[in-house]
């Protein structure tokens, strides 16, 4: 068995329960709804990724004896919210596989793939009702609202050099770390503990999430399209400039691969040299300590908390996500 | 000054200050967003349509004495949502123009459409939090369910004739009854009433709602392109069945033009036909008289409130609704 599996039975082992209900939630969805949509939903919910961020939604609601079952319906919403963002990132996208399984779009349409967004966003909605906590339910609404902003922001901006450091942080915060934080966050209101340690697991929800998506960057340079279930290069050919192109872009102002692919020059070509000139650079290694910073920030943050299975859980998790290669 | 002209401003002359105040908030949240949602916002919040939703949710809550400002913030999210599902319906049919506007699709692109359509769904829910009023915010996110749930029914059907009145009055609650309703039940629970009362008004929101999606099927088939603000016959040509058309093919089963066209043959051609034979017959009168029963239903519906001004008003809007030609 390779180590990160290892490491990931090691991290769920405490809330393998919670987890077990979270994805039994997701199966009885596509069986409940109306006949129309059972075949969408019986392929988007069951099965697909990880499930990080209900994993961090339970974790941080067992600092405090008193959560009851709310965090399992919170953490089934969250990964209903990812999932719906998921459906409309892919059309958004054109993507036709999403980690080697056909989306929804390139299957039924982009038609259906934006009512069937609609569909899920608005179903974990109701879901997080079900916690009955308006602050958690306000929390996420503004997560749907910073999500969809950080997805316009990269379109608008899309093939535009004018994007520095501090807009591409502002940007993957509204366009994952939002919902990271919001896992971390509910997780720890729901379990009625005090602000401080809401504080707590809110910075660590914030920082993996920023981890994560630098990795995710990343792995688009660095990974093989069997790692990361897309062909390298992705975001470049799409006009996204991510942390590893900015960072090209500061070393080489002038004679830039990026700079010719986004004024429309033989893009394949200028993503593949763009790929190779940051692989054989330093460029990952300073990306990675970008994101390691993050890591580092997220495993501090909880320090404050009482020692426990659970605390390792999310300090291992922040090391696990920042160490994948999917 | 034209009857119907007069007519409205008889309905809202109650509830002025309400829709003033919703106007404002519309107009504010364009200039308080984020720089690059700026110009999107401005060009879908302000001054498009009668705002009868917000007005429904308005009048709703003057039945009782304690409704404080949550109303006009529960009107503002009930607008908020239309909007957004307007934004995305337009991207789902390709329209161009929704009431001789430019879409946003038709301006910035399908992608822009998509994500601006999901900020304003979530905007929506921010607003509706702020009644903090859980069953409130419960319903409206139903809402969104179900309004997602009826477009892609017409999407999966469309170019289907195996549809029948029962589906499609489920069809059009789904997509646009469903919101209506809300509109009155959250208008009349967040006025502290009983739920007699409650019930009343959902019923009136209900069966308005129904009058309304009824008369705008027959205005296109009824309708100048002049009045509504797109072509003619455009339902048919999308391959949606709407009353008059389910009505021309159960009284011609065999030789339809509906059946033609859903076949993909000559479109334009038949779409004509189809038109032309309802106009030709007595289904126009015979949908407005299914029109007219729900318009009844609401007027009924609210007779057991106490008599007063505002109940005149949403008396009359019912009647205003299924009398229009937009």
């Amino acid at each position: 068995m390779p180590r990160n599996q290892t490491k990931i039975e090691f991290i769920y082992e405490p809330i393998q329960e919670e987890l077990a209900k979270v994805e039994e939630n997701l199966r009885t969805l596509a069986g409940v709804c109306e006949a129309h949509l059972t075949g969408f939903l019986s392929h988007i919910l069951p099965s697909q990724g990880k499930r990080v961020r209900p994993a961090v939604t339970i974790l941080a609601s067992r600092f405090h004896p008193n959560s009851g079952g709310a965090p399992v319906i919170m953490a089934t919403a969250v990964e209903l919210l990812h999932i719906a963002s998921l459906v409309h990132d892919d059309t958004v996208d054109g993507s036709n596989l999403r980690r080697g399984i056909a989306t929804v779009s390139s299957l039924w349409g982009r038609n259906v793939a934006v009512l069937l967004g609609d569909y899920v966003f608005a179903t974990s909605a109701t879901w997080v009702c079900d916690t009955e906590d308006v602050r958690v339910i306000r929390r996420f609404s503004e997560t749907i609202m910073e999500l969809s902003s950080g997805e316009l922001m990269e379109t608008v901006a899309a093939y535009s050099i004018e994007q520095n450091y501090e807009q591409y942080i502002e940007r993957i915060y509204n366009k994952t770390a939002s919902l990271f934080r919001t896992a971390g966050e509910t997780g720890a209101v729901l379990s009625g503990i005090g602000e401080m340690e809401v504080k707590a697991l809110t910075d660590y929800g914030y920082n993996i999430g920023m981890a994560f998506q630098i990795v995710d960057d990343i792995l688009d340079f660095q990974g093989t399209e069997e790692e990361i279930g897309k062909p390298v290069g992705q975001d470049l050919l799409q006009g996204t400039l991510t942390l590893p192109a900015i960072l090209l872009l500061k070393r080489y102002p002038n004679d830039n691969p990026v700079l010719e692919l986004f004024q429309g020059e033989d893009r394949e070509m200028n993503s593949k040299r763009a790929v190779e000139m940051v692989q054989n650079s330093t460029i990952l290694a300073e990306s990675y300590a970008v994101a390691d910073q993050f890591r580092d920030k997220a495993i501090d943050a909880i320090k404050v908390l009482q020692s426990s299975r659970e605390r390792e859980s999310l300090q291992e998790l922040a090391i696990y996500v920042t160490d994948r290669r999917w």
